[in-house]
């Protein structure tokens, strides 16, 4: 298979801003241009929006404001793992031949349409994230006798992490009580235990093994891709406490990158609600189902990064298109040394999950240097 | 490069129907499954949803109702060419590696929010496509010294072959005069003159050069691909009487597919108003500028139906997600010799124009069998 790689990236602040979606777009895109002044804008071959926002042709736009006349143009919406769909896609042109360097840009609005899951009604008016979310927590807990005492470290961790990233939503710290005392949202969840929908915009732009060897000094390699939806609506979910979408696309990634799960250095994991970054290290292979919360805590007690570095949803904000690819850059940043305070040791081989409503779709991305 | 080729298709009839997105798009996938027996659902590696309908995570509901778990799920829109980016972004999902099978299922609301473009604010008011079409007709008209009369001839075409497509939104067939004398909506352009907003879906199945072996007895190719985004907004355009992005995208097309204009059987063009009919046969290539209704006048007078067979936007009515796939399902029809009275003679090289928002982005695709 091809060798495709990523060649740069830009990536604003995640704020609540108020800005229409054609200049938060062109944030990061301006971004990744003034990082990376080797890039002549005549050679992008595609661009690609990553998005739920409602705004139609947006990528003909961002390329217009961005001075690119592309051949491929188009928005991909798949709601919280737009991002990465958007860099298997972009993969896919490449490999393919159809391109050789495609910008992949992500953006969202605090106030994002893909934030209430409209189309199940089955549900009744019980359609935002948090109620697939608290079904998750009921579950989890239940099943390996955890209490949201343990699961509220999740959103410590992850929070302490985000204040070493200066594009993060929050840059304050927590306590076990400090979540504990937060805002009640459900039987199961507090307000700090949830991602919070916000406004930000991410760019990273892959090239073909040529294109990366000329722009790249520092090149990041895409090794692995597996992706899988197993349906819709999460009630079609055969485990509440685990993650089946997760748990075969991580194994068509790893197969695809001649990896094991021991391989990976830094992972960057879908902790949309707290209880999601237990699970899906255990559906990613890492630890045994119920034993999630082990990981966490070694890894908060000893000060490892290794588990969302740049903070995760939890503690950078989930600007929906945005995540995936904000994601990619920060495991592109870790291999590249380049992650400042947050950076892990030995970081080689790094991992991505981005996951949509309740893991009924997953991908996860292996990266190397 | 790769060989990758059409499998199957679906495709229901176009009409002012008021149902939800989710049934729409099921209606042709359905269809396409009745006619292809053959096709395992276990075995489709991804579930493309081409759409400028708001809901979100279409391809994984649309998957939960045909009863598939792909690996690669998400919507892709782009205006009016969304059924092209969509059929050439599986086609590099395939030459990729990633899938070997691709379900593209496109389909629309006659009241989709693609019908208006609303994001060019400098226009004040004036962001219904008929007022880009009307500017194309004024200037085109001046140029070539082309009266209205003249370009009437391309609906009273249109619609006469619309009358042998079971599935188009009009079964009328209408004289240059019922053209003239319809509502006259600018001072360029009048009722008969337009495409027409419409609920619609279409489906098709791309394959691997092997899975199109092992389950299509007919064959069709995807042999040459081209694409260009020139802008978003048409005052960007270099002229108003030519589509710089159509004569680009298909330069690229016929290139790969290593054959001239001259060799070209049967075309699908992007006739959204009467003009762009002529104007897409020149910047094609077909015949010099000025002239496209020499075309269109001798094909009328012959009754070949060569250009556009199925009846064009025009007579089919133009539901934009479903149109791009509408014209290669017809193509494919063509091709294998399984058009009906609408059937072109020797029929082996085919071509498809789609195109968004005054020609600003255009997909050209050519078919061999």
């Amino acid at each position: 298979m091809a060798k495709i790689g990523i060649i740069g990236y830009g990536i604003t602040p995640f704020t609540k801003d108020d800005k229409k979606i054609e200049s938060i777009l062109l944030d990061s895109a301006k971004e990744l241009f003034k990082n990376n002044q080797k890039i002549n804008r005549d050679d992008i071959d595609a661009v690609l929006v990553s998005t739920n926002n409602n705004s139609k042709y947006l990528s003909p736009i961002l390329s217009e404001m961005a001075g690119i006349q592309p051949k491929i143009a188009h928005s991909i919406e798949n709601l919280c793992n737009s991002g990465t769909n958007s860099i298997v896609s972009a993969y896919s042109y490449i490999a393919s031949g159809l391109a050789d360097l495609v910008l992949v840009t992500g953006a969202e609005r605090y106030d994002s349409p893909g934030s209430v899951l409209d189309w199940d009604n089955s549900r009744g008016e019980y359609k935002h994230p948090i109620f697939w979310a608290s079904l998750f927590a009921k579950s989890y807990k239940r099943e390996f006798n955890i209490s949201d005492e343990q699961l509220a470290l999740v959103s410590v961790k992850n929070h302490k992490q985000a204040k070493e990233n200066p594009n993060a939503l929050s840059n304050k710290t927590y306590t076990i009580e400090d979540v504990m005392n937060s805002k009640k949202i459900t039987e199961d969840l507090r307000l700090l235990d949830c991602s919070r929908s916000c406004t930000g915009s991410s760019s990273i732009i892959l090239g073909s093994e040529e294109k990366v060897k000329e722009l790249s000094e520092n090149p990041v390699w895409i090794t692995g891709i597996g992706q899988k939806t197993t349906s819709a609506g999460f009630t079609k979910n055969t485990s509440f406490s685990s993650m089946e979408s997760t748990k075969q696309a991580c194994e068509t990634a790893l197969k695809m990158s001649k990896k094991n799960i021991e391989n990976v250095n830094v992972a960057e994991i879908h902790d949309a609600f707290s209880v999601c970054e237990p699970m899906a290290l255990e559906s990613l292979g890492f630890i045994n189902e119920g034993h999630g919360m082990d990981i966490i805590k070694e890894l908060h007690l000893t000060n490892n990064f290794k588990i969302n570095p740049r903070g995760g949803l939890i503690g950078c904000g989930h600007p929906l298109g945005a995540t995936g690819i904000a994601q990619t850059i920060e495991i592109t940043q870790q291999l590249q040394s380049n992650a400042n305070k947050r950076q892990v040791d030995d970081a080689n081989v790094g991992l991505i999950h981005n996951m949509s409503a309740a893991a009924t779709s997953s991908t996860v991305l292996v990266l190397e240097k």
